[in-house]
């Protein structure tokens, strides 16, 4: 299947000043990814300035020199770029940190800023800067919306051109990790860590090496019973362990790139330390040490609650479990083990509380968990711009154990990586935000917009006004003020005010006639407790409570006045009718750049904003009619609500 | 996979004094059917009676004597019986009423009644007694709940041991015809009617034969596309009837006890004649014509309706679809076509009006279409006797033009052949509804209980008392007052009250703070006015309307009072209340016969019991809570209603 360039879909420039620059490139070592660097300056030169570079043998006649400075306050992975007397010097004290300042010289060829007098310093804001693809071995993707796996296909591994092409657009946003499989490891899944998929886990390691991504796995918590015939997982079992470390020494062994793996245990239904009495740092330890002697790290994730829980049961609250499971083991890890934990105490909703579980934890490794699959944010058929969240998020959150961020991805082998074209400013967005925190969502969505549809004011103006308007649209017509999960079981696509309502999974509105929300106050739940101060005391309070998650921590009448001095109900009618109307602008924006994008995007844009607007009218209808036919209070602007 | 005899689990009997009548048979004739008879005579001596039986020459030595006698009043498929002179003539005008005889004989040998001075007449009160499968060739069933299909498998047709066995069960329950595949034809299947599956079938209806059970395969109206290569399938296209034509002389020359077709078209997005402009009598006709040299019927189905109906919308009624695509083609059909009309104007749920088709259609040959697959009516966990259902709605159908009865079929490859042991009741009770209309709901059931189980007061008295509750406690716990449809979308198990309100199916509730129901009175959708007097008055007034449809005709306050003088919101509450009660009471009754029913049974049953008790409580809660929440009127009672 054919792919595109997305970003890097570079644009001859006419008369570019800086063509000089580009025609004579020095660098000082040979390693593998200054040789990337180098091919990648190369190949920028050609497309956008139609030169072709020389490589030329001292820093004396570049334009360009690669410098390796092993004292470099950059470090590994940052740079620092400046021009000099005609010659634009990148220099880092890594490889790595020269190919990331390599995209970072090109990406200012695109935004068509000038190179000269170019003076920056980058330092990556995160050690950790991953995907996680939850690709399937029969090359289907849990929760994708972009075509199927590029990874797998048929129960093989797939390493091609478009894996190289993988790489080089995750290095170029900053990506430095990817986990290929998905979390639910199941069938020949648990197989990627032996050598039936040895030769093709090596080569793809190979190519993702050359852009400095290391390959990670996520693994079968039970492997040493389903593939070492073993009768237990039991982690403190001495043939366990062993059985673990014969398994870490072979696969570090053939690949030499393994980062190391990603476990998902205890979690819906996934095996794990519980069977057999034991604790999640048991669990993690037992691996970390399996894979410490090759520089191997074990990401645990965090996602373990109760998914059988009884909708009548007003004291169990999913909410709290994270931090009921995790918290007691804070310093009990081994030091190469991270957790990975979602932003949020529930499930990447369109809004949720930061989890307590990031503030919480002082003495472990941590890596943030988002998720740019638009599961819950419409899929990647509504336009959903992610990334303003993303960044309240991670300002949010404390740095102190810092390891990383990490994204569920959006890709998948449509022609267009993401299926939603506008859908890959996220996955942009996110490698560019965990690179470097400081970015604001615009300046992202600005460079995204540049680098994608070429540098036209009016497009970038646009496209940046829909991007920016896009979360707060999808929020308003959706669930309101932080509750969450009014969607279709399973699928999670489209309105279903009750469809999560009696369910097993800990995800309840408790609407009824008089009001909405769930008390997680200390008269009810108690989760609002699991913070820290103040803001224990802030969501407490009704009244201190952030409103945008008014009804995540309170059961709130319709009548009550918001700050706004709208009732709530009004609120809930008004929104939606709002965000519907968004919606229908979207289109309507998008509409007024035909002839300035290319035909083939922009109907391909086009369609799926129409369906947009159509279905942001359905949730508008069926959550106004839902509320109204509950609580029989009228719109007070008279607008139809249906009966 | 092994099975079990069901109704056919013959007991050996001590001191019979009907031995006498079974040691020496004569049969006048010797056509299939009758070959038949004698078998399962000699099975049943054998196995009942522990005699061998000897075939006489004739009929003055024997003690039965199968008499087929041209004149006889009982007609091709009645009999009579009576003993005379220490002998048992039974006698008919054709072989099948001599099978169904003896089947009647063996069955009283069961009952324990006694043979001496035995006389009935039996005349069929359907000439056509149906099964449908909807067994698909990859060996799935659509709303299968027993396993997978004993007639397909991996895209094959089997013929085997197992075909004998279902044949003889059916016909000893009155069955004769059976349409193998399900009414949704794809793949594969469209090509059942092409010499590819010829040899398998034709084999299998052999096996039939021998029973009196008429084959019959659901065909793709779009077949002469898929199989021909045409462009069109437009049913007055002269080409599209050639092919037709030479089809259907193919398949008949082929299959001799092939009985025709049963279709489904243009509806739940099958293919159809609407397609081409053209109605369902040009459909229906022309597939007629093809058929009528080889006497092959067409069973054309009446489901069709707007699947894609906007929950906005209050003037579409899905009721409404089947009469106004129907009603006026009314004398428009060729003799041999049949049009098959489920027995409501929705879709199997545990309580609709009669459809008004079958009132209204003067002109047209009918079979009257029931489910015993429990879809909507606890899909074989739960006990469902239904029964008394089809007795209440056979008794309301007219005559006129009755051809029959057709039930989608609850059978898979399960050993029991119907999941659940006790909705065997329904596949034997439907059989014999069919055969005799005027047995009672109790009578069947007792001889049901006592064919499986063996004669044992305790027992018969037990298990006649849960099935006769079973169908008013599934009522109960379920959705209200004929409402309906308040399950889960796509599998339809367990409660969801909104689970179909804002979909595209037509099925609404309408509950919001102050009542719920649909209004079909002329006021509303006027569906009521499509029932000829004086059901159209009765059923449009909320006053006459029976009170178990009152939510499918009108939209009700909680608080109206009912003629019980509760209010209808109590109403709600208690149903719900004494129908988990009675589930429970379910399992207790089941609980008495330990020991007096096989372990293996016992064992089966108590299990289902147990969930079907546990999901009736669900049931209560999730539907009580909803109205609680909704309305916000307690219970009178004071019992515990969760919020």
């Amino acid at each position: 299947m054919s792919y595109e360039n997305a970003w890097l879909n570079y644009r001859m420039r006419q008369d570019c000043r800086d063509k000089k620059y580009f025609s004579k490139v020095y660098a000082g070592d040979n390693c593998l990814y200054t040789q990337t660097a180098v091919r990648e300056l190369e190949i920028a030169a050609r497309e956008i300035l139609d030169i072709k570079t020389e490589r030329v043998g001292n820093c004396e006649t570049a334009g360009i020199w690669l410098k390796l400075d092993q004292n470099s306050e950059a470090g590994e992975e940052g740079y620092h770029i400046r021009e000099k007397d005609g010659r634009i010097i990148i220099s880092s004290a890594g490889g790595r940190g020269l190919l990331y300042g390599s995209f970072a010289l090109i990406r200012r060829l695109q935004l068509e800023q000038t190179l000269e007098g170019i003076c920056i310093e980058q330092v990556p804001s995160n050690p950790y800067r991953m995907l996680n693809h939850w690709d399937n071995m029969d090359g289907s993707i849990e929760r994708g919306y972009s075509g199927n796996s590029f990874f797998f296909q048929d129960e093989m591994v797939l390493v091609n051109e478009r894996t190289r092409a993988y790489a080089r657009l995750a290095a170029s946003a900053g990506i430095n990790a990817s986990v290929i499989n998905n979390v639910n490891v199941r069938g020949n899944a648990t197989k990627l860590i032996t050598d039936v998929y040895g030769e093709e886990l090596r080569q793809m390691s190979e190519i993702f090496a050359q852009y400095g991504i290391r390959l990670f796995l996520s693994l079968n918590f039970a492997a040493p019973m389903e593939l070492g015939n073993l009768d237990t997982a039991d982690p403190l079992d001495d043939r366990v362990k062993a059985w673990w470390k014969e398994a870490m020494a072979d696969i570090f062994g053939r690949i030499p790139n393994l980062g190391g793996f990603l476990v998902k245990a205890d979690s819906e239904g996934r095996p794990g330390p519980f069977t057999y009495g034991r604790d999640h740092a048991d669990g993690a330890n037992t691996l970390a040490e399996a894979a410490a002697p090759h520089g191997g790290v074990i990401i645990w994730r965090c996602f373990v609650y109760n998914c059988q829980q009884d909708w009548r049961d007003r004291k169990t609250d999913r909410a709290k479990a994270g931090y009921e499971n995790f918290m007691p083991l804070d310093g009990k890890f081994k030091e190469n083990v991270i957790l990975q934990i979602k932003n949020g105490p529930m499930d990447f909703q369109v809004r949720e509380p930061l989890s307590p579980l990031l503030d919480g934890l002082q003495d472990t490794n941590q890596i943030l968990e988002v998720q740019i699959a638009q599961e819950y944010t419409g899929q990647q058929r509504h336009i959903c711009y992610l990334i303003p969240m993303f960044k309240e998020i991670s300002d949010g959150s404390f740095r102190k154990n810092n390891w990383g961020m990490a994204a569920i991805s959006n890709t998948g082998n449509d022609e267009n990586w993401t299926g939603h074209d506008l859908a890959a400013a996220n996955l942009y967005g996110f490698g560019r935000l965990s690179f470097d925190s400081e970015l604001t969502a615009e300046e992202i969505a600005e460079e995204w917009a540049v680098c994608t549809f070429g540098k036209n004011e009016k497009v970038t103006k646009t496209v940046v006004k829909m991007l920016l308007m896009s979360w707060p649209a999808y929020e308003k017509y959706t669930s309101p003020l932080g509750i969450g999960w009014m969607v279709n079981p399973n699928h999670h696509y489209g309105p279903n005010v009750d469809g999560y309502e009696y369910d097993r999974w800990g995800t309840y509105h408790r609407a009824d006639h008089l009001g909405i929300g769930v008390d997680r106050s200390s008269r009810g739940t108690g989760y609002a407790r699991q913070y820290r101060e103040p803001l224990a005391s802030i969501y407490e309070n009704i009244l201190t409570c952030p409103e945008e998650l008014l009804l995540f921590f309170h059961h709130v009448p319709y009548t009550y006045r918001l700050r706004s001095g709208k009732t709530l109900i009004q609120h809930i009618y008004d929104t939606h009718f709002e965000g519907a109307q968004d919606a229908a602008e979207l289109a309507v924006l998008w509409d007024s750049l035909e002839g300035c994008i290319s035909e083939k995007v922009f109907e391909r844009v086009k369609k799926r904003l129409e369906h947009q607007k159509e279905h942001a009218g359905e949730w508008r209808d069926q959550i106004n009619t839902y509320f109204f036919r509950k609580s029989m209070i009228p719109d007070e602007k008279g607008r139809h609500i249906y009966e």
